[in-house]
């Protein structure tokens, strides 16, 4: 009955939309999402994985949909105290979330890959579907900038996305190993290869640069497809259509299906975003807003994939 | 005008009573708190400094005063998630009270000394008086019970102080070296050196047991003047009595007077409890509830002292 493994790869918010539309329309043991880990970072001491952590809250159902990011309920006084014993406050932790950090950091220091450290806390917040980080080694994604190179949050967080991005470079990928499960599962009977609409060049390009996996996907042999993350000349959210006015490209579904080249099989666009892309494009609407939404562009995507095959 | 240093040594929440009486009624140069680190312990990967943080608390003002210990003003968002992710939660670590644990891990990790963390913190938040570690070196309270060695806080909090304690230990404390700070000043003009109303057994004798430091305080010429932690045949507060009475010593002032043996010059004992005390005794109201009383006996104490040097 296994119709063999959908492989996601996701960022944050916008990625975690269709993960959370794939993990409701695909048994557990049919979904492989692969968490980028390039926006990782070392806080206060603890350390942080904000992709995963939003689609672990997502996927858990916790997270805060008024806000946009980080988890439902949350409080703030950890926040409201931090500075005035000399902690930095540019970065906003949540009580509740803080949790998560606090668990992950002793774990980690203890031995524990950020694998184990995923798979567990997942399984504990309800989460029957895999969450997986693109690799246990340490990758960091770093932004030129016209001042000089920047750590990934500093530009993200602390500049609010203000700096004109010149280059991206994903620091230690070079020698990343590729998460295990995920190059096993490559290996084995795969449906589609799933890319979300998360920010090419911060979320998927990081985990496509690790080495082996991008080979994996092409070798894999079945249909990979990605979702644009622009819909009508605009990025959904974050800074990708910003980041591609910086860097050249023109801010359209097309450009970023060119970024991916030659790796996709098929490319998914909202409606009046087909203009220019090349090769097999399936229409849907991609901008998710309700969990119907989700679901049906989740079964869009599966659809499309599953008649490029 | 200086009327030379005192020194007090202080546990938690008693002692920390007092020593914040003293800090209102002597200026910031003519008082050096010491703080017993040998309840310290690593919980969830953070250092956790329970008596550094009460008299923190206390002296800045931010005492959580219907509680008895942590901050004011606490919620508890954290405390309510741990547990979800897997972390322990025995001890109750709350939001505001949490930053501290943050920061001072985050910068002992960096490599700086309980001693600078402790200082810095107690500046920023508006303490002008010294409250220093007795030692930067790890020293950690152990308690012989009848199934075995436990840790302190194991002892004191997760199991409530309901093991019978047989014996105590202070690992580590043959190479702690005391806080250079105190031997400095212990070396030049003291006033006095007081021992707060803390339990002798695991506040003010792991401070003693610091290899230099008894004897720097018998050496320093300054009267020595202790206040009973016992009113009225009963511990103020903790577990003192508990611990007397599995030690095997009557539950009176004149036995915690005993503990301290020729290190006394003077003992301040409440009313009704000299009996049996001996040496010099001066009689005074040692419950300290209001500002008042804490400054009432804080010159008390000095004025006692002052007539026995």
């Amino acid at each position: 009955m296994n119709r063999g493994l959908v492989v996601a790869l996701s960022g944050g918010v916008g990625g975690a939309k269709l993960a959370l539309g794939l993990s409701r329309v695909l048994p557990p043991d049919e979904l492989l999402i692969v968490a980028n880990t390039g926006d990782d970072f070392e806080h206060l001491g603890l350390d942080i994985s904000p992709d995963i952590d939003t689609l672990t809250y997502v996927l858990a159902g916790l997270d805060n949909i008024e806000q946009g990011w980080g988890r439902r309920d949350e409080t703030w006084s950890f926040m409201a105290t931090i500075a005035s014993v000399g902690g930095a406050d540019w970065f906003r932790l949540g009580d509740r979330d803080l949790a998560l950090h606090v668990e992950r950091t002793r774990r980690r220091h203890a031995g524990e890959t950020l694998t184990q450290v995923t798979a567990d806390i997942t399984r504990r917040l309800g989460i029957e579907h895999r969450i997986r980080p693109m690799s246990d080694d340490r990758v960091r994604t770093r932004v030129l900038s016209d001042g000089g190179w920047l750590d990934f949050q500093d530009y993200f967080v602390r500049q609010q996305c203000r700096p004109v991005v010149r280059k991206l470079a994903f620091d230690g990928v070079a020698t990343a190993r590729p998460q295990p499960e995920l190059m096993t599962a490559l290996a084995d009977r795969v449906r589609a290869v799933v890319i979300c609409p998360s920010n090419p060049f911060i979320s998927i390009e990081p985990i496509l640069a690790v080495p082996g996996l991008r080979a994996a996907i092409e070798g894999c042999g079945a249909p990979v497809v990605a979702v644009s993350p622009i819909v009508d000349g605009k990025a959904v959210k974050g800074p990708t259509a910003k980041m591609m006015q910086e860097l050249g490209l023109a801010v359209t579904s097309a450009s970023v299906a060119e970024r991916y080249g030659d790796l996709l099989d098929g490319y998914v666009v909202d409606r009046d975003d087909a203009r220019g892309v090349r090769g097999k494009v399936h229409v849907a609407p991609t901008l998710m807003t309700t969990p119907a939404d989700k679901e049906a562009l989740a079964r869009a995507v599966l659809a499309f994939a599953d008649q490029l095959s």
